[in-house]
Formats: structure tokens, C-alpha cells, sequence
């Protein structure tokens, strides 16, 4: 059975596709491909009046002739036909359909009032609609995938805490692309379309709910029913960060928005009260969207803003000092008796005040060992990890006991202290920074990204204490974040 | 010869290494290995009183002992022999010395007795010396390269139109690190270390005057003569756009400077103020500082605020036109005249206002007809072009083709017409967005960095228009971009 009637998109036993195509350019014939490849393993069945086989499977002239039930039907058929076998997915008893085809709403009158039609059967039908005019869904764990671009010009992303939902389809797919090559991990991705039926609002509720999903993002240009969007961001954020790119903030925009989704865009003052009231992180930009995302799936929230800044590099550590005081962080002074400790431990020529300066002479255990005197010291509520692993008292096994020692001081502490990392450099940098990321600590390439990683962590611990929701949020972490 | 007494630390014609050694594991082996290894082709001495040979290159136990002429020696011994094998420089007539080694003015009152001590060598003999306390200089053109850090841990960048200096020895290093692996080209980069003889000043001065140098990038922490830093600052921006990332600017930042390089910071304000006054470009990070070098070395300056926006995805479009209008850039509507030539060439669906959406259907030659049009219509200042590359109507072959019209179309313009792109995916997107960049468009993650890349664009041009010399620039743009 399913958890809602929206997870029927995401974890479907059986799909139909209609309008699979034999044609390689066409996408009815991509998303079969894709499908396959993503390694779906429910049942599959293509829709074709004039084929008996597409990529291997037998083909079905329409739904109403395959023996078995059908969860979900992807439809890319022309627009006029739509409303026609939505009719017969409903007689077939469908759950779910996905409709790829543009020419509806987006297209005019006549497109608008097709797109009526298709809702009106839909609602008959007690069936759920995502789309029209969208990419649907990529699901990395159940290899659902009805994007229709090629394979040798795209990549698709591992599994892994993240869900992104994206008003834009093109937007969405250049994403996934992204993820991919930058080793995001994703739960669940949905393109929403012209948002007929499902928009927005019922993903947030469904992703609160889901057990793959640590963090949500969302990318916008505008939403229908703001009260309906406020009140689900209520319930989602005291659970799940919600992370927002709303785009058509500018008059600019906004005017371009119109013309690609039809958005009315609203005034930008609103969403942003609407963010701030429902503790939504609001970013800047793709990069920006899931630097934060990321710090947030893999991290726990930060207690305060007191940052300690532990770094390999003198100049990294000034400039780490000067983004965190830009976001709004602060890097205080550490106490005497927390010098004294990290003098005992450092090199004479290391800097023991915050930034923590261990200097390029430092070794592992430098490394090592002043993480924990700052993370037991009660005086810091976050940590900027700047490694430079390029040095050559740094070993390459650096990162498994750096990171072994931080789980152990935080399963000790009774609130954990979140660290994010910044690795500016190369190859071999990078081989390291990626491995701490697989193992939990967030890395970016430059030291003002890790700031704004650590300002989200900060903002929605400060948001889950003004709820008083810090501890059982922090208590939930523990148990879920292996 | 030399074209000044600082040409000597780039292109010298014979180098000593003072140091030299067996040990793999000493900075000494390391400065000779990557000298050998990237390719320079003058005359190497290791000088080693305990070794007849080091890595296949007859050692001599002092200068003295060089039979020819040696115009650069690289000091990595104890700071307390270094006057003593300065002198033996001067005797020998070396006509610039570097010194790797620490141990001067950063660790206190003797360190600095011992570096007064070396300036004042330094000057009796007419030499000019680089640090101490830094990790020298990196010509991929000539070779010379003074870094010791090893190769399988480090990469270095090609060669390239945009010089580097950096007070950060160790962030100079992850930088040209990190430049190897995003494939930006250096012409020079030098770290200054301590600055006890050639500061930034005197390489502002230098780079001016150098061939290879289209675009100047600083990092600073501090510096001792602003009167004389402004004094350089004006005689270069009229020529070569300078980009300063200077650190240290809160009080955290300025503190942890202090400690770092002893530089007293300053009045960040006071900064501020310098570079407004001298056409000097402030970069916010290490992304945004060579984000907008790129732009500045391969792009003619805009010669006006106005930016047209020429996009596959729509909602990158939106992106982009809120990202210029938060840079203080204007996305214009089009005249009708040049909206319905664009209607011409363009497909029904697709949008051709500002931003002009292509849409996810377009083939090569919307986005190449279009262009032109744009280019030709004297409404636009700059254009951020975002290709979409994945999408199934564009060829591999648009980036020759889109590029090659450009220039065509730029050569018959009076005042060219600079364009940045935006390529938000993964392997494929960036296989060909690099081959755009190669080719001489600036080419950006997201819409957002090519947005601030094209501000950088305009704010040099009005720099220039400013102090009445865009034209010229324009045409020793046009003279030297190949």
C-alpha cells in the first residue's frame, strides 16, 4: 500500500508508458531507456498502438489492455489526446499520471482549457496528476526516472538525503546533471510543471514524512496558494530544513517568470516574510542552494554562532574569519585556559587564538588533537575545517582519524558540534575533501562557502530552539544519521 | 637583459639553488624536482657542501664555486646562514635572490634584526630579493618555479593571460593547485612572503609592462605603503584591469592577519575608498576573484550597463535577470524592432524578450541567428549566454559555430560586444563549456557567477570610459586577444 497518495509517483510497483516510442530522438522512447538504465525493477509497460515490442518489453496498444495493474502512467502523447487516455488510465484504475506533454495552460486559452479537462477526470477518477509540462520524477533507490534526456549527455545522481523539488523542468534536469559530477546524493527529485494538481504543497507534506529524506529543497518562481504554502512550511520546517531558491525576485525576473511558468511572481517582500515566519533558508543560487543542503542533510544544527576556525593555512583562516563576521557569525576569542591547551598540544611556531593557525608545519596529530580541546572547550558552537592536505606533514589517512575522533568527542557531548570543511586546491586535494564528504563532513572549495554553510547550520539551530524543538531534533539526528 | 631588475625572478637565464638537497622529504629536493619537471630550460646549480650531484645536476659547495654567471639564487637554509650566502650572492653578481626560509620578521624582534640585517646586504650589492619567508615564484612559460611542494600532492596550472601575487604563500599554492584542475592559465605568479624588498607595488609595476599579462590578480593582507600601493594602482588600471582580494577586513579577519603576516590591516574602509579611486576591483573570495580575472582577460570591457540575456532554460533566465539586477546591471526590454526580428528566427513557442528563451527545443541556429541579432541591435551592452548543452537540438558543434559568428559579427562592430556564459551540468555540459572557454568565453557553474562576471565587465568600462581611454583599450584588446 501507499503512504499517501503522492508516493505512488515515487515508489510505483508497476508503469505504464504512453507514447513509448521505437524512435531513439523521440522521448517516449528516452524514458523507457532511462528507466531501464536507472535500474527500475517494477513492472514496465509501454503504450503503442503501432508496436509489439520497444527496447525488449512487450508493448500494449493502451492500458486498458495489459493484464495487470498499473500504479502510475507516464503520458507523452500530443496534448489533445491527453484527456482522452487519462480517461482510460482512470478506468484502469491508475493511481497516478505523470503527464510530460506540453500544450496546455502554458500555451494560451486553448491550451488552458484542455488542461481544465484533464483535471476534471483526474478529480472524477480519484487519481493524482504531476505536470502537465514537466520531466516528472528521478528516484535513485526505486530507478523511477521520466527524464527524457540522453544518457551520453546527462548524468543522474547517487541516492543519498537530499530531495529537490523544481518548478522548471530544464532548470531541474541541469541540476541532476550537476549533482551527479559533484557527488550529491539525492531521495527524491520531482519536476512540478504547470502544478494542475500536485504542486509544491503536497510534496512538502509528503517529504516531511518520507524516511529517505533529511533535508528539502526547492527551487520556485511562484506559488499559487500562499496561504497553503506557508501553513505547509509550518509543519515541515520544526522537522526537515527547507531550503528555498525563489526565483522572479527582481521586476526582471519576475517578467521573465511570467513568460516561462506564467508565474505571477508576487511581491518578493512577501515570499521573504513568508521564509523568515516559517524558518525557511532562502538561497541565493544553485551553488548556494545545496552547499547549504548539504551542510544540513550531513550535519547537526549548531547550538550559537560562536565559530572556531582550525586551519593549516594562515591566509585561508583570515579570510574564513572575515566570511564568517560577514554572515553575521561570531569568532570569539578563546578563553585562556583553552590556549593554554592548544599551546601544549601545537607547534611553538602554530597560532593557538581562533582562527586556530596550526601552519603548514602541522602534522596529523596536530590536526586531531586541537579539534577536540575545541570541541569539548564549551566555548564554540560550530567548526571550519581547513585542512590543506596538500602539506606535507598531513597524511593521507588524515581524514579517517579526523573524522573517527570528531564522532567520538560529539557521541560524548551532550549537543554534538557540527563542523563543515573548505579545501581549496586540486586533484589530490580533492580525492581527500570528497572522502570526508562521503563520510559526513560537508567540504567546499573556498572557505567564504564553508562560512555560509555554517551561517545555515546556526540559522535553523536558532530557528529549532525558537520552537523548542532543538534537542528532540538534535536526539533524532543522532539516531538517523548512519 | 633584464626588462627591469624584477624581470630577473621570471626569466632568468641560470638559477642557484641554495639548499639543494638529496632528501626527497626537504623543500631543498623539492624546488630542484619541480624546476626539472616543469620544463626550465636554463642553466640549474644546486649548491650543496655535503653533495657532488642531486638529481643528475653537478652541486657546487657555494656560488663562488660556479664557474658562469647566475642571475637568480633560491635560498632554503637556516635564516641564520642566509646573510652570510647573500654576501657570497653579491660577491658572485646575482642579480636576484629568493628566500624560501622562515625565521625573519614573522617570529619576532631577532627575526627581524636578521632580515634588516639581509635587506641591507641586499641593497650594498644592488640586488633585489623576493620574501623571506615564501614560496617564490611559478612561470609556466619559462618554467621557473620555486614551490616545493610535491607533485603527486600539487598540480600547476598552463600558461596563461592572468599573473597572480599572493602575500599567502600556502593559499598562493592551493590556488595554483586549484587553477591546474579548472584549467585557468597563469602567465606569473609570485608570493611575497615578508615583502622585506619587492612588494605588490613593485609587481604591479613590472606586470604592467609584461606581454604575457592581460589581467592582474592580488591577494593582500596588508600594505606597509598605501601612498605608493594607490601610486601603482593608477599607473595600471588605465592599462590592465587589477583584481584585489584583500583579507582581513572585519576585526576577526584583521586580528588573525596580525598573527598570520604581521600586516596591520588597516582601515578596511580605507581600502575600500583606494580601490573605488583607482579603478581597482574588489573581489569578495578565491571563486569570485579568477570568475571575474577570466572574464577581464578574454572579454572586451561593456561599454554600458545593459545586459541581454540569451537562454535554453527558462528558468535559468528568470535566475540570471534577478542575479544583474542585484549586480546594478539593467535587463532591458528590446525595441519592437528587434523583438520582431527575432520573432523571425526564432520558434513559435520560444520567448523573444529579455531574457530571450530559446527554449529546450531550439536548434544551433536559434541560438547563432539570435545572437547576432542581439549583437547587432545597439540595445545591448554585454550578453550572458546560457546553452543548455544536453538538450537534444543542439549540436556538439554549436560552441565553433556560435563562437566563430561572434567574432565575425565583434570585428564588424565599432565597440565589441563582450559575452559570458552560464553552464549549470555535469560531464558532457562541461566538456563543451570548457571548449567554449578555451575558445575565449568565460564559461560559469551558474547565472549568478556569470552575471557577477559580467558586472566586472562593465564596471571596468566605465573605469576606462571614465578616465577616456576605453577606446584605446578596446583596440589593444582587439590587437592582442589572439
Amino acid at each position: 500500500m501507499f503512504k499517501s497518495d503522492v508516493d505512488v509517483f515515487f515508489n510505483p510497483k508497476s508503469i505504464a508508458i504512453i507514447g513509448a516510442s521505437r524512435d531513439p530522438k523521440k522521448p517516449g522512447y528516452q524514458i523507457l531507456y532511462n528507466m531501464l538504465s536507472s535500474g527500475y525493477k517494477g513492472k514496465l509497460y509501454p503504450i503503442n498502438p503501432r508496436a509489439t515490442e520497444i527496447l525488449g518489453l512487450k508493448a500494449y496498444p493502451s492500458v486498458k489492455q495489459v493484464p495487470e495493474d498499473i500504479d502510475l502512467a507516464v503520458i507523452v502523447i500530443p496534448a489533445q489526446y491527453v484527456p482522452k487516455v487519462a480517461i482510460e488510465c482512470g478506468d484502469k484504475g491508475v493511481k497516478g499520471i505523470i503527464v510530460i506533454s506540453g500544450g496546455f495552460k502554458e500555451v494560451g486559452p486553448e491550451g488552458a482549457k484542455l488542461e481544465e479537462e484533464l483535471v476534471k477526470i483526474v478529480k472524477e477518477y480519484n487519481m493524482r496528476l504531476m505536470g502537465p509540462n514537466c520531466v516528472g520524477v528521478y528516484v535513485p533507490k526505486t530507478g523511477v526516472n521520466t527524464t527524457f534526456l540522453t544518457r551520453d549527455r546527462m548524468g543522474f545522481p547517487r541516492h543519498g538525503p537530499i530531495a529537490f523539488i523544481s518548478q522548471s523542468g530544464a532548470f531541474g534536469v541541469a541540476v541532476l546533471d550537476w549533482a551527479a559530477m559533484r557527488d550529491i546524493g539525492l531521495s527524491k527529485f520531482a519536476s512540478i510543471g504547470n502544478k494542475a494538481d500536485i504542486d509544491e504543497t503536497d510534496l512538502l507534506e509528503y517529504l516531511v514524512e518520507d524516511e529517505d529524506t533529511r533535508v528539502i529543497t526547492l527551487y520556485i518562481e511562484g506559488v499559487s496558494n500562499g496561504r497553503k504554502f506557508i501553513n505547509s512550511l509550518r509543519k515541515v520546517t520544526p522537522r526537515k530544513p527547507v531550503i528555498a531558491l525563489k526565483a522572479g525576485k527582481t521586476e526582471a525576473g519576475a517578467r521573465a517568470a511570467s513568460s516561462h511558468t506564467g508565474s505571477l511572481a508576487g511581491s518578493d517582500v512577501l515570499y521573504d516574510v513568508a521564509f523568515k515566519q516559517t524558518g525557511t533558508i532562502r538561497a541565493l543560487g544553485m551553488e548556494d542552494l545545496f552547499d547549504m543542503a548539504i551542510a544540513l542533510a550531513f550535519q547537526p544544527p549548531a547550538k550559537g554562532r560562536k565559530v572556531a576556525i582550525l586551519t593549516v593555512g594562515g591566509g585561508s583562516g583570515v579570510m574564513a574569519a572575515d566570511a564568517c563576521i560577514d554572515q553575521g557569525l561570531e569568532v570569539p576569542r578563546l578563553s585562556e585556559r583553552t590556549i593554554e591547551k592548544l599551546r601544549k598540544i601545537l607547534l611553538p611556531i602554530a597560532s593557538p587564538y581562533n582562527p586556530i593557525d596550526i601552519t603548514g608545519s602541522a602534522r596529523d596529530e596536530h590536526m586531531i588533537e586541537s579539534v577536540e580541546v575545541l570541541m569539548r572547550s564549551g566555548e564554540i558552537d560550530v567548526i571550519i575545517w581547513i585542512p590543506y592536505f596538500m602539506v606535507p606533514g598531513i597524511s593521507e589517512g588524515v581524514v579517517d582519524e579526523f573524522i573517527k575522533r570528531v564522532r567520538e568527542v560529539n557521541e560524548e557531548l551532550e549537543t554534538p558540534i557540527p563542523i563543515v570543511g573548505a579545501a581549496t586546491g586540486g586533484t589530490y586535494t580533492w580525492k581527500l575533501a570528497a572522502k570526508a564528504e562521503r563520510m559526513g563532513i560537508p567540504m567546499y572549495l573556498s572557505v567564504e562557502r564553508a562560512a555560509k554553510a555554517a551561517w545555515a547550520l546556526c540559522k535553523y539551530g536558532e530557528w529549532l530552539k525558537k520552537l523548542r524543538v532543538f534537542t528532540e531534533y538534535v536526539e533524532r539526528y543522532r539516531k538517523n544519521k548512519d
